[in-house]
């Protein structure tokens, strides 16, 4: 399909990215670009790069469409740069949020013609290329965010490379998928860090496959999480608050000794366990 | 090793115990008591118990050991029952909570010589005889609570029975016992049901690996987790309270924009789970 793939940041996503292309032939060369050589060498010692660069060069004017997998507050940069710099180019990224990214390229109307945010509903709490999987985005919903001057033709590009790997693409305005990643993503993952860093040390040896359960998000890098927050911060406070909500009705249900008014609020939270189809 | 084994309440838990004891051959014949003929039926087709009972009948003056696997709040009135009514049964239970079962069976110090309190933690977000399994005790932790008046033949015999079930055991007065589980695992459930509760349901479409993880315990029994807040009232209160301290801390952070704050918050949940060993 494409005569060369460029993966810019090759840790879990970008690694998975590659993989992925690879094993369903979507690329005939993958370069990988990543500032640390280290990276680079465990991409190509697992096969998912072709070649790996430390700095931007000609490799990139061959390229037909790049992945920029970095950190969520460094791709609105990296993206105009790429786009100004490649006019060939078709950028896409992996982002976690999406409305402020748009908003940066959006101001560069005519660069922003071959730019599509992207997000694929896919990760883990463990990080880095050598966790990557080619089957991360098997079945997997993926986020297409166009800017309002993207091209028919980036667009289906985009789409179709990612429906090839397996995920169910579904066009969104970035505003609205930042605002339902902040409830169903970022601030599941928040509370997640909150309850984990409450529970006192002493007290986990103790600990059962629940807790374990409600602390897993608190594995993932905060490096990531701190950029995500700058990113998404007022949609993350609201979320945050409708938790702190639920709490406080729980306590004084609680308080109040009111089992119907705790019960109502527990069966609440099991119709969506339910909804979820677990 | 035990002649007859009486389970009283056979769901997931007594289920369970009743496999594994078959399993380990642990008892030559066990019995069941339910006030559901059903779930008597189920048990007894999957080969759980060689005979079921809505009643308590003379099979029960069989029996060396009973196992209490109902709701918590009925466990101390069952318990002190079966005691005043069989004067040869050591009973134990399977109740989340010890504390105040443990307050109400001291006040007859002469039957609470035979009781002693248990609490495995194992469990699912399922529940009934049918999702029942024999391994669900092996390599888990077990809490013993004795009484102050509990002879050591009781404890001693409770205490084999679990680790041949494959459990490690450990002696805990039952106080603390409630102010451990009230934060590794009664406030943790509440948290998934307040936060699963939370999300719009028009969202959840969207939902990925994440939010399962969080809304995994919401699938518990709403019935179960009310009578266990109504027994750890106190200790969830402070826990729940722990929680929001650190969703408050989270968003203070945020609003001020303070990376070093809430970066040091997330390292805190990180060090959590890098210490559950996951």
């Amino acid at each position: 399909m494409l005569n060369t793939l460029a993966i810019v940041g090759v840790g879990l996503l970008g690694g998975s990215i590659a993989l992925a292309a690879r094993e369903r032939k979507l690329a005939h060369r993958i370069i990988g670009i990543s500032r640390h050589p280290e990276t680079l060498q465990i991409a190509q010692q697992r096969g998912m790069i072709d070649v790996g660069s430390v700095e931007w060069n000609e490799e990139l004017s061959e390229a037909q469409l790049a992945i920029v997998c970095t950190p969520v507050d460094t791709i609105a940069e990296l993206s105009l740069k790429l786009l100004r710099q490649y006019p060939q180019l078709i950028v896409t990224d992996v982002g976690s949020t999406k409305e402020t990214i748009l908003e940066a390229i959006s101001r560069e109307p005519k660069l922003a013609e071959r730019f599509i945010g992207g997000h694929p509903l896919a990760g883990s709490e463990k990080s880095g290329p050598e966790h990557a999987m080619a089957d991360l985005f098997q079945d997997r919903l993926l986020f297409i965010t166009p800017s309002a001057t993207s091209t028919a033709a980036a667009t289906e590009l985009v789409t179709r490379f990612w429906q090839t790997l397996g995920s169910q693409t579904i066009a969104m305005e970035a505003k609205k998928h930042d605002a339902i990643m902040a409830m169903i993503s970022h601030m599941p993952c928040l509370a997640s860090f909150a309850l984990a860093g409450a529970i006192p040390a002493e007290y986990l040896q103790y600990s059962g496959t629940g807790l374990r359960s409600m602390c897993r998000l608190a594995g993932g890098d905060a490096t990531m999480w701190s950029a995500i927050v700058r990113e998404n911060r007022m949609h993350l406070l609201e979320s945050i608050g409708k938790l702190q909500d639920g709490l406080m009705d729980l306590k004084q249900a609680i308080m109040a000794g009111d089992d119907v008014a705790l019960q109502r609020l527990l069966e609440a939270g099991r119709r969506t366990y339910h909804a979820l189809g677990s």
